[in-house]
Parts: structure tokens; sequence; C-alpha cells
């Protein structure tokens, strides 16, 4: 989880802590340990800042209540280097690097989510489902505020948001790059299952009640249908994500 | 949609209030359309107010917005009976009622959700998935208030709530009435599609963090483990209820 502060940005929790420290150690620039916190879950971590050369400091519990507020910090936490958004051309570049060695890049779009909370619960399910970006486009979209931060619980530190000018470009320019798009649709003929999800892909949701715009719709190469059997028309977008998501990584045989 | 008022209740949307109309007419004390609205989905709930022998009354638009406020009413509501909660005999009655000839009902209980939005959220996904009831302990759970109603959008009127008192011996009673539980679990070794979830089946889950009590998981079959690949420990439980659920639905072949 995060908390923003000049230059810098704190995150803290055992779990956060220690997916960083591993995945991206040079973002760490020193880590928080409670005094008397020796159990594994410390000792790991303070093993991997040490191996990363990043100064371990002892804390008592009451400078990380005044540091944090009440929060779950687990007596860990480690000042980082903000996660930098992605450009368009980062976006298109992290992309063509994972063509080669093909790495079947999993991208995510939201077409006209304007609530900073779906926002927010979209990354930390993108996250959690190791999408490589979320794209969003710069207009009819929630900004990523310290609200949609909130919600995404430490998601954004790690899941690249990219802001792009013109969505159904972006996709297009994707495609181009042998991405294929996915969208979601309440009226879809094809359920999720019936669609091909492994490889390059990019799935695109639209937001509640609306969905996705015509020029976005226009863009995909498939549009999937999820469950509405009840008496609300559409289900909340982060859900909708979650279920995309869910039937991507179980076709690709990865370890949802 | 909602809005309580003295004895009925109001829902509003076409597709709310055909579903309504559809599934339990005897609930529609009265429908509202629209002066002017003769498109199709209008004309279709009209027949099927006539067919159950309901009023319709035509309103214009403005005593809508005063009625409802500013909300999505498409110029379609109905004044409803609220659906009575289920107590654990209605639902032990209900189970027993699908399993002659049996019809594979499928449950979700959540254990120590105490957060309204969530509970809410999770109605919401449950009732587009078409779950028979939604099982909830007394104690150590966010109630069914109007802040859930809302975020539930409807759900609330279309899938019953039973509030139970010791939620293990639920489970207890429901294993011995043929039903398998299936906890979700951040550590579990199986994959949720690895886990087979047609015919009766309980699906549990826990609030983010702490997950299942000792005593709930001590009650589960199996446990499945939903994807948790990224910066957060856990997923939103409304999220990780709908990657659920959509697999149940996968396996159950029908019409996700």
């Amino acid at each position: 989880m995060i908390l923003s502060s000049q230059g810098t940005e704190v995150i803290y929790g055992v779990h956060a802590v220690r997916v960083l420290l591993t995945r991206q150690p040079d973002r760490v620039a020193r880590v928080y340990l409670q005094v008397g916190r020796h159990d594994v879950k410390a000792e790991q971590i303070e093993q991997l800042a040490r191996s990363a050369s990043r100064p371990v400091e002892r804390w008592e519990a009451p400078r990380f209540e005044s540091r944090l507020g009440h929060v779950v910090h687990q007596g860990v936490m480690a000042e980082v280097t903000p996660l930098r958004p992605w450009s368009e051309d980062d976006l298109y570049a992290a992309v063509s690097a994972a063509q080669d060695p093909p790495k079947d890049p999993l991208l995510l779009a939201l077409d006209g989510v304007q609530d900073p909370h779906n926002l927010g619960a979209c990354l930390r399910t993108a996250d959690a489902c190791g999408v490589m970006a979320l794209i969003v486009p710069r207009d009819r979209a929630a900004p990523l505020n310290a609200t949609a931060r909130k919600v995404a619980a430490g998601a954004a530190e790690n899941t690249p948001v990219v802001t792009v000018t013109n969505l159904a470009r972006t996709l297009g320019v994707l495609k181009e790059a042998g991405l294929w798009v996915i969208g979601a649709d309440a009226g879809a003929e094809l359920g999720a299952q019936q669609i091909d999800l492994r490889g390059p892909r990019v799935l695109v949701l639209g937001a509640e009640g609306t969905g996705l715009r015509q020029l976005t719709r226009q863009r995909c190469d498939w549009l999937a249908r999820l469950p509405s059997l009840g008496a609300v028309e559409s289900l909340n977008v982060s859900v909708a994500t979650g279920m995309l998501l869910y039937e991507a990584l179980r076709q690709r045989g990865g370890s949802p």
C-alpha cells in the first residue's frame, strides 16, 4: 500500500514490500522493520534488502503509526521510487520486447470508466492477474488519483497505467503489432470460454451501462459475453475484468 | 434498482422490471411506463404486465424524476412486494426441493465480510451468476442495509440473503444434504479449474486479508486458489466471488 511523500513513496505490508524487493529492487531506497520482528517473513525481507544492498532500519511500533496512520503495516515498510507512468511509446516498446522471444503479452484497456473507485479496483485485479499494463483513454476516464491508488491497494506501484490520446488508434497499433483485441459485451454471441485468449491479447471493458464505444467496438476481433442471469443488467466493471482475466489465465494454463 | 417506500418497494429500469415480471409476477403490484414509450421493450413489458393481470399506468417523464430522483429509470418502473428474507429453514427447504428433480443448486456463503459495500457487490455478482441464495453469518458480517442494497443495484430484490447463526453448522447441514463445500484460499494447492464445481455446491469466500475462519475451513471439501500474481496479497472479495462463480458456470456449461 502507498502513501505519497516528496519524491518517494512509501509501501507497507509484508507482501507488497517482498514483491517489490524481489521484482524491482532498484526501486527500493530503504526498508523499515519493526523492532522485535524476527520471524521468517521479516528475516526474508531483511535478506532480500541486504542482497540488493538496501539499508534496513529498525523502528519502534509507534513510529510506524505516526508515519502511516492506522493501517495494517505488519511492521514492514519501504521507501520506494514511484512507478513511472508509461507513455504510448513505452507501451509499444514493451509489447515489441515481449515478442522476441515471444511472451504473449496480456493487456487490459478500459473504455469510459469514469469512477476512480472502479479504476483502482480494475488496476488491483489486473495486477493480481499479471497484466503487463492498463490502458485508459485520456478523455472519458477516471484519473489515477489518490482515491484510485488507495482502492488499488498497492497495485499502482506494480502495474503501469498508460494514458492514451485515442484508444481506438492505440488498439489499431497493437493489432498491427500482432495482438488480438477482445471486448466484453453483454450481447455477444460467444461466451468468453469460446474465444482463444492465449497468445498476445488486449482485453477491453467498457463502462457499466454504456459498454464499449462504437469506435472501440469496431477494433475488436472478438466480443465476449460474461454471465448476466440476474436482475441487474451488467456486472460491476472490476468484477467483469476479474472474470475475463480469470478466463485468460485459465486458458493460458498459468497459475490462477 | 430499488427505492424503499412503506410496505412496497420500487424497482426501475427495463431489465430489472422485465426480469421480475417474467420470474416472479406475483411480486409486481403495478407497472409504470413513460408516456410516449411505445418501443419493442416497452411493449414487451406492457404485454408481460397484462398477461399477469397487473395494472399499467402511463406517467409523464417529470413524475418519474420526482419519484426516483436522478437515476437512469428508462421510463420504466414497478411497485413490488419486497423479497422476503429467507430463514435457515427456507434455505434447507429450497435446497431439498432443488434435488428432486435434481437442479444442482449453487450457493454462495461469505465468512466475515464486514463492509456493506462488499456485501452489496458480492450479492450483485451472485445474482448475475444465478446463485440460489447468499448465506451470511449473523456475527462478523455486514448488514444488508441501504448501502449494501444500493451497491447491489437491484440484486437484493432477486437473490435472497439468508442470515445464519452459525455458519459452520449450516455448512454441515448442507453437506449432509449432499452439497460439496468449496472455499477460496490464497494458499490452496489446486486452482479453481482443477476442482469439480458441477453438481450441488456451496462456494465460500472469506474477508480480504483474514480469509476463512478455521471452523469454516474445516467444513470445506476442497480449497480453491485464485490468481495472485501481483503486489497485492488478495483480490477484492467481490472480484474473487466473480472469478469463482465464473468458473462454476463455465464448468456447468451454462451460459456465462
